[in-house]
């Protein structure tokens, strides 16, 4: 059964029982004892697959990273006016939020003790920074308001998007990816108040 | 000068030191030795003046908590259209929550593990309801959108607010509470497209 149960780890796996670990104990708190318990399998089975658990760390934080550098690649955020390609990213940045809601959870909770924290952090201030070059540009267009500072606009927008995190639950109706998607985009580019 | 610095320990200086100490190691973290020694006074000093931990944490968020609920006795919190009335809560809270810092950040951490901490979550949930309601009325009157859920909304705005806490530094030049308030309101309201 043992053996069995090892055969069918995957490197995919493991990383999905280390990130709910991480999140639930926090990266500082969780030892190789921890993770090895939750897995269900050895110690010695997991140095097979990773070299301890910063590397799994890595890789779910990289999981997230590769979610939310991957949107800025995509046709709509590389081409056409400013304010739609920030539109399209805020819109795509909570979808990716909820479709890796763990690994997103876990990038969002990093502060930056180990080498591979001080990575993800970098790499979370360059994408930040990306998106509030958009902002600027869209606001250089005039056709974001500039009675609100861009850097303020920016951390108020990502605040709103990364607090999903704290809240969001698959099972709660009427609430998929898309209908959060849609509310973040039309609270952020048209507010709350109703047009006349 | 060890009976000089006990004498102008005041238990409002020792909270201000309590919540700094909490926030940093978390309130499950936090021992009697540790306030102690940031503090610099011994613990039956602490002891003259709180039965314990769960006594400072109950004040801490206490202040937290009444400066939150004040807002809703306000003038323009209790007369006027909801929608207005909407905007002066989302207005002042996020003067509170710069105003108490410290204060309301701990009460955003707190999890529920004691007494305390699970009435410091009611009173919390009790606090979203009533702005929760009030965003209701003003869906109602029809001065908000009817395309955004009200409860996902809700959310929304106090993930913005509340993420404040995550970047907020006094010294941020140009960011002043009313500054940030004002954002956060035209943000939420308005919205960051340029109306035409």
């Amino acid at each position: 059964m043992t053996t069995a149960k090892r055969d069918t780890y995957t490197p995919e796996t493991l990383l999905s029982v280390a990130v709910q670990v991480f999140n639930e104990r926090g990266y500082d708190g969780t030892s190789m004892e921890h993770l090895s318990r939750a897995a269900g399998i050895s110690k010695s089975s997991i140095y097979h697959h990773v070299t301890g658990k910063e590397e799994l760390l890595r890789r779910a934080v990289s999981r997230a990273l590769d979610g939310l550098f991957g949107i800025l690649d995509e046709e709509p955020a590389r081409t056409g006016r400013a304010s739609d390609r920030l539109e399209h990213v805020v819109h795509r940045m909570v979808e990716v939020l909820i479709a890796e809601l763990p690994y997103v959870t876990l990038l969002l909770r990093v502060r930056g003790n180990t080498d591979t924290e001080r990575w993800a952090l970098d790499r979370r201030r360059d994408f930040d920074h990306r998106v509030a070059a958009l902002m600027q540009a869209a606001a250089a267009d005039g056709d974001i308001r500039s009675d609100v500072d861009g850097r303020l606009a920016t951390r108020l927008v990502f605040g709103m998007i990364n607090s999903i995190v704290e809240w969001y639950r698959p099972e709660i109706r009427g609430m998929g990816e898309r209908e959060v998607a849609d509310a973040v985009a039309k609270v952020v580019f048209e507010g709350l108040r109703r047009g006349d």
